[in-house]
């Protein structure tokens, strides 16, 4: 993997890059939906594209739960098997180990846990992690980690961190696969001497990218980004930098500007299954009465194939008849909504204009880029006062698996 | 509306002809996809179009329970409501009014019935129909009729036809719309000399089109094939002959060979989300454990896209994790398996060779235009002998109400 920085933003550490993969390149800053079981709900590969994803994630711990690593392997790896030829990451597995889990035993040789599927025992280690991901093929893959829990004393995230570190090792070490990228994982809860000795230690070791977890796990907004803060500049300049599982497109443009470069996060595909869609001019919740008779597309500003094609009446409608199209008009709707705030997000980068385009999305007045729709119809409704949904953790884990609809 | 036979099969009573609506034209024979609730579940109207189909049902029970007719029609009618801008066809109601009603009260005036949804009572007659369907704006509306259980008794079946064709009369009165073709629908039970009196009833009363109704309600496929037989030559040429919920393609040929045009049927949606796909090598369970590590597509001869993308390993691992794609592909497959195989129908009338596309279905060896594919990568197994999947009741109603995905 290569990665360039073509620009940094002169007033913040924000910077724009793009990374070249096996499978093709992929711009930063850089959203990639989630796509857990080798499908991101909903979507197709096709559109998938069309909505301008360039990498996406799937999720090592259920793939190997089911339909299991060999199989996919046996297919040529996840690409082929998913029919997405572009950019590609998997995490290690771990996170989903310690949150889908309440009987997990960790030891330095690795975790045992018991499968959600089942309950059938299995093990996870830093060689398996590894010996898994390289069976899945994914462009970026990531070292196995512990995620320290939150709150945790100095003491336990210590040696939490301790664990990490040698996994790391063992992780560099397993690695045999040099067309896949290892990116690395800074821990350390939220104490600042260790997030810099994770983030040292790890540099000590090399790694093609860092990342950097362990935050979003319910600790509140100013301590998570005073951590990120901290972390980011001890990371190397000329490395992608990814932190995990972060969030909402407000949370995405602050840690932007301290630096980072790729995000995840469920929110977008998880809430537009439940019916809460995001738009410029605040949230959308379709179930309710007063969209029962609205001829307006969710946001009129919007371009996405949802709002160019519905109205807020039948996407209530199908919401409500439980349909399978409610799912999928919505899902394209929300990751359109993130996907062009990272282009608009790229581009103001680009132009040098980074300040006002967040001062656009914070005060009222017209956006730089895309006017802002008006909620309900009332075009005196104010204007990007409520660009954001709700706060909520935006963890890969999904909380009920038995119901993925 | 327009009809116009282009031609006849010399051997057969089938026909090649097509539909004008004021929504453009469709190809008789012609199957439509059911779009329940105002959508097929899971396809978007573009990959209907892309997958051929050239005309859709909706179900006007449905869609006035919920979101109501009167909605629909404050948002324009059902074409704009659900972006569908080619043909519509909506039933009357009273199918399902029967169908999903323990408790329903008929007299000369209509029928009383509870709602599935909320317990609530209502009432539809000929008049309400009429009225509903033209809120709903289909291109085809259907009269409201007494569905004849089965088996029945001469008297009652001859009592339910009695009402049928008084509602029937009072459908005619009602309709005010020319731009939509008004469908009369023959019942009379088992019996041919009630078929006989129906349909000449109906021509009396004079029709746009004409349906059979009343059939694939549990007796047998020998039953219902003289009934069809027996019905159809009584109802005038130069109308659109339609056999209501029928079916399987074997179906919807040998009625195609008694002279009709129009078919619906759930069995290729519904099937589609329950696994169960077709092939003209036979039927594929996908959750089968034999497909686990297959590398094939579903059918190696379709050109449909979840067969030119997608493995049956994939496919199984989708309906096993129960992802919303599984829905989807499974769909998209089994819509073209009907769609395709109308096409295949319609050209080889058109070409007067109908006889031996029905034998190339029926015996081994080569189909005349789609090569077979091998179940299971078998090239040993026999070809067109396992044409179709399963006997199965057809009818539009969903035995699930509550579990549309």
């Amino acid at each position: 993997m290569r990665f360039e920085v073509l620009k940094k933003d002169s007033k913040t550490k924000a910077r724009l890059g793009i990374c070249h993969t096996a499978h093709g390149s992929f711009q930063t800053p850089a959203f990639m939906p989630v796509g857990t079981q080798a499908t991101v709900k909903g979507m197709t590969p096709e559109e998938l594209e069309e909505l301008g994803a360039e990498i996406i994630l799937a999720n090592t711990y259920h793939l190997y739960l089911r339909p299991g690593h060999e199989r996919v392997r046996r297919i040529g790896g996840l690409h082929p098997f998913m029919h997405w030829n572009r950019p590609l990451l998997t995490d290690s597995g771990g996170f989903q180990v310690f949150s889908l889990n309440s009987l997990v035993k960790v030891s330095r040789d690795g975790v045992e846990f018991q499968s959600h599927l089942d309950g059938s025992r299995h093990f996870l280690g830093p060689e398996k992690a590894i010996g898994i991901q390289q069976a899945l093929g994914a462009d970026i893959i990531m070292c196995l980690d512990e995620c320290t829990s939150y709150p945790a004393t100095h003491e336990t995230a210590e040696q939490s961190l301790r664990i990490t570190l040698e996994w790391a090792e063992r992780c560099r070490e397993a690695h045999r696969t040099p067309e896949q990228a290892l990116f690395g994982i800074v821990q350390g809860g939220m104490y600042p001497d260790l997030r810099e000795r994770s983030a040292e230690a790890l540099m000590q070791i090399g790694f093609d990218g860092y990342a950097i977890g362990g935050l979003s796990v319910g600790e509140d907004k100013d301590t998570m980004f005073r951590v990120v803060a901290h972390t980011a500049p001890f990371l190397p300049e000329d490395r992608p930098r990814y932190l995990m599982g972060v969030g909402l497109v407000e949370d995405i443009l602050e840690a932007v500007q301290q630096g980072v470069d790729m995000f995840d996060c469920v929110l977008p595909t998880r809430n537009a299954r439940n019916g809460a869609l995001f738009s410029r001019a605040g949230k959308i919740i379709i179930k309710n009465a007063k969209y029962a008779d609205d001829p307006l597309p969710l946001d009129r500003a919007c371009s996405c194939y949802t709002c160019r094609n519905y109205t807020r009446a039948y996407l209530r409608h199908l919401y409500l008849a439980e349909e399978i199209l409610a799912l999928r008009l919505n899902t394209i709707h929300n990751l359109h909504f993130y996907l062009a705030f990272m282009r608009d997000l790229r581009q103001a980068i680009a132009e040098g204009r980074l300040e006002s385009f967040r001062e656009s999305l914070r005060t009222p007045g017209e956006p730089p880029r895309i006017p802002a729709g008006e909620e309900d119809g009332n075009p005196l409704a104010p204007r990007g006062r409520v660009l954001f949904l709700q706060k909520q953790s935006c963890a890969g884990a999904q909380p009920n698996l038995s119901k993925n609809l």
